[in-house]
């Protein structure tokens, strides 16, 4: 049965992972209440330092006993050009004033990965995953010998063989419905826009790991469709995102349950890093710029203080929207009626598939 | 059961449409191949004139008395603009000569959608889809009137609607894995690139009529999840170029069974309509010029004398590759072989997910 290798590599009832949803989202509450109710919560951990990581870690075991995972970028340390720094901050001057906020260059451009890495290690969650990069092999052998399941994440077939090659546990593939960060890491982002219905099945051929299917699903006609593409689970992000739990800032939310799927776009704008969110005005407005945006992590850092303004205001006008093409199928449910709502749906489907 | 209603309003064992692929592949033995093999074949008639049309469904009548659909593009009487014309055709100087062909005008630009319609109704086809536009009251009278089934195309939930409401009999969405066309007519391009993961169970849920699935489907696997997605059947192009009724030129055939997924891309340089195929010289060659070609279907016709030329030459640089991002699971088997094989696998699938 589909789904089969990853429960019981996991200890899971329900092959449902709650995607990692970097900035804010994966509050230690929806981790332990996706885990609690049988699914793999995530907590994203790439904007976290490493207190930050041991302290969400044993929140998360304060609310639950069952496995979850971590999730971390894999990313360079970032090599700053002063110049590009200051044009980037220059071309988004007009901004910084409509919010009120000083125009000076931030103080850090990105949490680095290596102590992150550490902290992973010392906290040791059941599984981690991994996005924007791909491992060395010390350090698969750290996680290996800290008994931490590996799920690399891919865009394209050729990322799927890498992880699988370099020993990864699970590759979750992230069609082009995704919401978010697109995980891309070998392809040019154009040719790593694949629709899962296309990427699922020629990496299920490709590699012999258990393939996690992720983007556009919202319900247990996306879980089976999933399913009989070969994947032996799938990760929902947005499909969590309208649960209380992940305690969105209200415009987001208002935004999220007001959006149908041919309102989200992919976007550099924000991070410097093509993502898929809710257009808005600040994507609308600054459309001429998309190819010019300094890259990742000058552009998110610029905008940092663009987002936590509009946040206090409650405008959705300058925050990332993000969600993916699956948007205008959100729910309001708890996370743990959401899980159980995903796996009756699921029968339910597989029922009517018998006739 | 998924699948049920148009089962039976076309009187098909298997809801396995042939997709309209116009320019040679739906030849009256493909067709004829599919529709005896218990699905639906469908001749692409865009390009055929009123004669022409008569003719292939005269030939389609001599290998089947099954039923077949006939697919038509809604468009206007081309408005051509001699100067971007004659601009047109000077962008394509250097590849005109390269390929030896005289630079002139081509004498038409397009069929006329009209006399189409008209032999339409002459010829009486079980059903009729079409593409890049929407009927008029009158022409759905006519067709109903005319006892042939109306198969609407859409590329958003906006287009689903419209085709329901204007009281079409099916609406087969087009996901953004699908090869050749896009068929969006009411939406800008931009918000029309929706995986089929996300825009199945968004169309399901907006329309009463069935929807019909297309893009990325090129087995078993694809045809289960098209249906857990609540789609009543698939349709596929991809998958039936391959077979040897189709008479691909050798290069196109030879490009399609060494490319994967992620070597298709949208363009708009071979018809001047966004169409997604395997990238070849041509497309990267003339990249730049993506937004600046002349509309469809001036650029289409300026293209032509290229791709006939590039066809006799056995040249795959200047043919217009089309391909859906499923490509990489090409099978080399005839039609009748390759239904039953989809029926056996689709049965497989479907066992598989019951455990």
């Amino acid at each position: 049965m589909p789904g089969h290798y990853l429960q019981n590599a996991f200890n899971l009832p329900h092959p449902i992972i709650q995607a990692p949803m970097a900035g804010g989202p994966t509050t230690p509450e929806l981790v332990a209440a996706v885990t609690n109710a049988g699914g793999l919560g995530t907590l994203a951990a790439s904007f976290l330092n490493p207190e930050q990581m041991v302290a969400a870690a044993t929140a998360i075991r304060a609310l639950t006993s069952g496995p979850f995972a971590i999730n971390l970028f894999i990313l360079p340390e970032p090599i700053v050009d002063a110049h590009v720094a200051e044009q980037g901050l220059a071309d988004l001057q007009a901004t910084y004033q409509a919010l009120g906020c000083p125009l000076q260059l931030p103080k850090k451009w990105a949490e680095r990965f290596l102590p992150q890495f550490e902290a992973l290690l010392e906290i040791k969650p059941a599984a981690a995953s991994f996005t924007f990069g791909i491992l060395t092999k010390a350090q698969m052998l750290a996680l290996k010998a800290a008994d931490i399941a590996i799920i690399g994440t891919a865009t394209t077939v050729a990322e799927a063989r890498a992880w699988a090659e370099i020993g990864a546990d699970a590759v979750c593939v992230q069609g082009f419905e995704a919401g978010g960060h697109r995980g891309t890491f070998i392809n040019d982002i154009d040719d790593s826009l694949v629709g899962l219905m296309a990427l699922v099945p020629a990496c299920v051929d490709a590699v012999t790991i258990p393939v996690i299917a992720a983007g556009g699903i919202m319900d247990g006609r996306g879980i089976v469709a999933a399913q009989a593409l070969g994947a032996a689970a799938v990760q929902l992000g947005t499909a969590f995102l309208s649960c209380p739990e992940a305690a969105l800032p209200q415009p987001y939310l208002t935004a999220l349950n007001a959006a149908s799927g041919d309102q989200t776009r992919l976007t550099r704008l924000f991070s410097g890093k093509h993502a898929r969110g809710i257009v808005n005005g600040f994507m609308q407005d600054h459309r001429h710029a998309e190819a010019a945006v300094p890259a990742y992590p000058i552009q998110n850092a610029l905008t940092g203080p663009l987002r936590a303004a509009a946040k206090a205001k409650g405008d959705p006008n300058y925050l990332s929207l993000w969600a993916g093409q699956g948007v205008g199928l959100s729910r309001r449910l708890g996370a743990a009626q959401l899980v159980a709502q995903l796996v009756r749906e699921a029968q339910m489907v597989r029922d009517k598939l018998l006739g």
